[in-house]
C-alpha cells in the first residue's frame, strides 16, 4: 500500500548478509572427527573459522547449487552433525531460494531413504562419518542427483554424482544477487520423529525463520547478543537446532559446535574453553553434564564456568530436581518448550518479577514449560473441542497458533491435527497441559502417554519427575499397565544409579506427600536402561508394549490400591 | 499456502492481549498534574495502575470509539503527554482497527489545526492541561466530531461533542472480539517536524509496529524484559516514544511516565524511586539530568541509581563528552538513531566483542550512531545517486530500507525522498553519514546543515561535539556563514556554562588536535540560549538566518583561515 511502510520481505539472506557485513571477524568453532582411537572411538579436532568465511562459502554453496540446475523450491537434504559446514548449508541453501531439508541421522537407513524420497530431495549433503551409507542411499533414492560429502574421506568415493563438499564449494562462484523471495516461500523443512505412523514433513518459511530468530533473542527467551558464545548441543538435524544457528548469526554471537561429541566431559571442557555463555540441549545431555560436573567438583578440580549464564533445556520436560542440581553449581537452567511443528520455540519459563528464581516457588515455576513468547497463543480444549479454563488446575489438550506454527503437514497429511475455532486456525499439539492466569503452561503428558485410571487422568510426567528426585534413581519412565477394574494403572520403570538400589515401597513413600493417593504407581520394575528414540526422548511406546500385561502382583512389592 | 506456516497476522491486539493475560499485575506509574504552585508551576501527583487495568480500559476505549460510529482506518488524534491514559490509547485505538494519530504538543495551535485537518481526524484525545485550546481547535477543525479530555478539569466544558475521557471509557463496554485486521493495515501515524515545508504524515502499520517492538527488545538494542522498569522521557506524542510503550507492554516491563515533568531533579528522583532500569530521551534531557547528578554528588547526597542499566539517547547526536560524563556516574549511555519515517529504530551503538566500552576506542564507537538492528539496511550514495564505499571515511547521503521504513508519506507527498535502486525501494534520510566495514554508521550532518567550504564538506555535528567537550561550554551549534572566497565557513554559536567564559582562540586551540586545519571555525559568537524546536532539536535554520551575514571580522577574536 502506498503511503504506509515498505513491504520489505523477511528472508534468510538478511541473516547471511548480517554476518558478512557486520560480524565477519566473529568465530565459529567446530569439533570435527580427526580419526579413531584403538577402541574405535572418534578423536576430536577443534576447527576454527569466522562468520566472514562462513558467509563466503555459504554464498559459494548457493551459487554452486544453482549451477547444478536446481530451481526455486527444490529440496537439498542434509544428513549431518553440528559444524560450520552445516551452518553454511543453513544460510546458503535458503538464500539460493532452495529448501534446506535436515534429516535426522539417528533414523534407520530405511527410514532415511523413505524421507528423502518423500521430500523429493535432489541433492544430499552427508557428513563424512556416514559416507558408508552412500551406496545404500543412492540405490534407495533414484531422484537424488548429487551427493556432497562434508569433510575429508580416506579415499574418494567413485560413484557418479558424488562430490567432495569443500572442493565443490570453493570451485563455485559466490551468489551475489539473491533471487527474489517472498517471505512465505519455503526455506527449510524437517520431519516429525514419527513415533506413530509415517514421519510428516513440516515446512518452515523465510518469514517464520526470521520471526523465530528475532523472537528467540530477548532476555526473557534465549538472551542472545553479539557478545555471547553459544553452544547448541541440540542437533542441527532436528528442528533447526531450535533455531539457534539463525538467531546467533542474526545477532553476531559466536557459535560453538560439538559435532558427534555429546559426553559430559567433552561438553564441559568445550563450555569452559570456549567461554560459552549460552548452551541448549535435551535433559539426557544435561544429565551427563551434571554427572561430570559433580565428579570434577568432588575431585577438587571443578570446571570454570562462571561465564555460563544460561543452560536452555527442552525436548522433554526437565525435572525440578535437575534444575535445582545445576543451581548448586551456580548454573541457571531455563526450560523452553516447542515442537517440530512450532519451529520450535513456543514457551520459555522465566520467573516473573517478585519471585526469587532460587526459592521453592521459583523452582516450581521453572519446572513448568513457561509462558508463550510474543506472537504465540496457547489454548486448552476438552475432548469435544470446547475451551477449558486457564486456572492452573484443569488439564486439557494443548493447542497453539502463531506465525511459526505449521498450517498443515507437507503434502497435506495429518489434517486432523489442524482445525479452526471461530475462523482461527489452531494446531493440536497432542500434549495434555494446564495453563494458569499468568500464562504459565505446564505439560502433564503426551495425550497418548496419559494414564486413564477409572475415568480420571494421571500425568506420567509428574510422577516421573517426582521419582527422579529420589537420590537412588538415575532415570524413570511411568507408563500405563492394563487393569481389570480401573482400565489403566501407573507402572514405574526405574533405572537405579550405579551401585544403588531402591524398592517400590521406598519410592511410593518418597513421592506420596506430593500426590493424591490414587495417582501413586501400583508397581515399580527395575531396568538397566530405557529405550531412547531418534530425538533423544524415551520411547514409551516400546515400554508400554513390553509391560502392558504387567500386573502389580508380579512386582517385588505389594501394590497400593486406590 | 497449504503445508507451510500459519499466516497469523502481526497486529497490535497481540500486545494488548499479552498485558491482559500474562502481565496483569505489572505496574504503570504516571506523574500527573495535581495543581499549580504559587509561581504557576505544576505540582506532581504520582498515579499507579496496573497492566490489567490498562488493558481493561483500553478495550473499553476501543468499544466506546466504535460505538461512536468510527469505521476501520478512521484517525483518532491525541494531544497528550506521557501517561497511562495515553498508553490506553496506544493499545485501544489500533486494536479497534482505528489509527492512533499522535500530535506534537509543542507545535503552534495553528499548525496543530492544520495537521488535524490534514489527517482528517474524527476524534481527539486532549490532555486536561491543554483544555483551553479546545474552542480554538473546534473552530479550526470542523471534521472533528468528538473531543475526550484526559484527566479532570476544574469545571465541565459545555461544548457539544466534548466529553470526559474517564467517564467515556468506564461507560463503554469493552471490545472483546477484535476486528479482522491485516498486518499491513494502518495502526498509527505521526507527522514529521516539518522544519521545511508542511509537516508530512507517516503511517505505521500493525506489522511495522509489532516487528519494531520485537526488534527493539534484545540486549544489543534496548534490552527490555519483564523484570525491567522503563522510563521513556522521550514523548509519546512523537514517533511513538521510540516504540517503548509497545515494546514494554509486549515484554511485560513496568512503565514509568513523567507527564509534563522533564527537569533533572524530577527525572533523577523518578529513576531512583521507581527502580528504573532503562530510560530513553534526547540529549537536552540528559544534559539536565547530568547537571542534577553532578549537583547531588557534589552536595554529598548522590542519587541511588545502581539498578539503572541503560540510558538510551537519540533524536540528536550525543556528544562523546556526555557519554563519558555519565560513565563517571557509572551509568551506561547507549546511542540509538532513527527518524519519524523509520518508526524510529534504525541503529544502536553497542560495542563489539573485544572492545572495552570504557576505553577510548569504546567511547569513540559509542559516539557513533551504531549498527543497523536486524532487518534494517543502510546505504550511502553520492549526489548522483551512485553507491559510495563503506570505509568509515567517505561521507555520503544516508539511505535506509526495511519493514518499518515509510514507503511514501501520507497522501503521497514528498515523493522525491523515496526512490528505487535495482528494483528495491529506499528512503533518503537527508543525513550525511559514513559507514564502516563493521556496519557502524556515523552521522556527519543533516544535508542542509553541512558546511560547504571550497567544494569540500565540513560536518557541523563533529565540530559541535568537540566544542561541547570543553568544560566552559554548555551548548554549541555550528552553522555556515557566507564567505566570499570559500562560499561557506563554519561559525560556532556557543552558550557558556553559568559563570564561565571562553574565547574563540581557546576553543580553537582545544579542538585543533582533532581536525584538519581548514575545518576549524572561523569565528565564535556567544549566545544566552539556542532556539529549540518542537522535537527538542536545535533550530539551526533560525540560527543560520540570524548569522548568515556574519563575518569573522565581527567576532571577538581573529579568524583562523584555511
Amino acid at each position: 500500500m502506498h503511503g504506509t511502510m515498505m513491504d520489505t520481505q523477511l528472508t534468510v539472506p538478511t541473516i547471511l548478509e548480517r554476518i558478512r557485513t557486520q560480524y565477519a571477524p566473529r568465530e565459529v568453532v567446530s569439533l570435527l572427527v580427526a580419526g579413531r582411537d584403538e577402541a574405535g572411538n572418534p578423536i576430536a579436532h577443534k576447527h576454527r573459522t569466522t562468520y566472514g568465511q562462513v558467509a563466503d562459502r555459504a554464498r559459494r554453496l548457493a551459487g554452486g547449487l544453482l549451477g547444478l540446475g536446481l530451481q526455486k523450491g527444490d529440496r537439498v537434504a542434509t544428513l549431518a552433525v553440528n559444524s560450520f559446514r552445516h551452518l553454511e548449508a543453513y544460510l546458503g541453501v535458503p538464500s539460493a531460494g532452495l529448501v534446506l531439508h535436515t534429516v535426522n541421522i539417528r533414523l534407520h537407513p530405511e527410514q532415511i531413504g523413505w524421507i528423502l524420497n518423500h521430500a523429493e530431495d535432489r541433492v544430499l549433503l552427508i557428513e563424512n562419518v556416514f559416507a558408508a551409507m552412500i551406496p545404500t542411499i543412492k540405490a534407495a533414492c533414484p531422484r537424488l542427483e548429487h551427493i556432497l560429502i562434508l569433510g575429508p574421506t580416506p579415499q574418494p568415493i567413485p560413484l557418479p554424482g558424488v562430490h567432495d563438499y569443500d572442493t565443490f564449494v570453493m570451485g563455485s562462484e559466490p551468489l551475489t544477487r539473491y533471487p527474489d523471495l517472498n517471505e512465505h516461500d519455503a526455506a527449510a523443512m524437517c520431519y516429525t520423529s514419527g513415533t506413530t505412523g509415517n514421519p510428516k514433513g513440516v515446512i518452515y518459511t523465510h518469514r517464520s525463520t526470521v520471526l523465530h530468530s528475532i523472537v528467540s533473542a530477548p532476555k526473557d527467551a534465549l538472551n542472545v547478543g553479539e557478545r555471547d558464545s553459544v553452544l547448541p548441543i541440540v542437533p542441527m538435524f532436528h528442528v533447526n537446532a531450535w533455531g539457534l544457528p539463525y538467531t546467533c548469526a542474526l545477532y553476531g554471537a559466536k557459535q560453538v559446535y560439538a559435532g558427534v561429541f555429546s559426553d559430559g566431559r567433552t561438553v564441559a571442557t568445550l563450555l569452559q574453553d570456549e567461554a560459552v555463555t549460552i548452551t541448549a540441549g535435551v535433559p539426557t545431555i544435561w544429565m551427563g553434564l551434571l554427572a561430570e560436573l559433580d565428579r570434577a567438583a568432588a575431585a577438587g578440580e571443578p570446571y570454570q564456568l562462571s561465564g555460563l549464564e544460561r543452560l536452555v533445556v527442552g525436548g522433554s520436560a526437565a525435572p525440578e530436581s535437575m534444575i535445582r542440581a545445576f543451581q548448586r553449581h551456580k548454573l541457571d537452567m531455563l526450560q523452553a518448550w516447542g515442537m517440530t511443528e512450532t519451529h520450535p520455540l513456543g514457551t520459555a519459563s522465566g520467573v516473573p518479577v517478585g519471585v526469587d528464581p532460587t526459592s521453592d516457588e521459583g523452582f516450581a515455576l521453572r519446572a513448568k514449560q513457561g509462558r508463550p513468547v510474543p506472537l504465540i497463543e496457547l489454548g486448552l480444549i476438552d475432548e469435544a473441542g470446547q475451551p477449558l479454563p486457564h486456572d492452573g488446575q484443569t488439564m486439557g489438550r494443548l493447542i497453539i497458533r502463531g506465525p511459526w506454527v505449521a498450517n498443515a503437514y507437507f503434502k497435506g497429511e495429518g489434517q486432523s491435527n489442524f482445525f479452526e475455532i471461530d475462523g482461527q486456525l489452531w494446531f493440536d499439539t497432542g500434549d495434555i497441559a494446564t495453563l494458569d492466569d499468568r500464562g504459565y503452561m505446564h505439560i502433564q503428558d503426551r495425550a497418548k502417554d496419559l494414564i486413564k485410571s477409572g475415568g480420571e487422568w494421571i500425568s506420567s510426567v509428574d510422577l516421573e519427575n517426582a521419582i527422579m528426585a529420589h537420590p537412588a534413581v538415575a532415570q524413570c519412565a511411568v507408563i500405563a499397565m492394563d487393569h481389570p477394574k480401573w482400565d489403566e494403572r501407573p507402572l514405574a520403570v526405574v533405572v537405579p544409579r550405579e551401585g544403588q538400589s531402591v524398592t517400590h515401597a521406598e519410592l511410593v513413600d518418597f513421592i506420596a506427600p506430593k500426590f493424591a493417593r490414587w495417582w501413586l504407581p501400583d508397581a515399580t520394575v527395575m531396568a538397566e536402561s530405557l529405550p531412547i528414540g531418534a530425538t533423544g526422548k524415551f520411547l514409551k511406546r516400546e515400554l508400554r508394549e513390553q509391560y502392558r500385561g504387567h500386573s502389580a502382583a508380579q512386582t517385588e512389592s505389594a501394590p497400593e490400591r486406590q
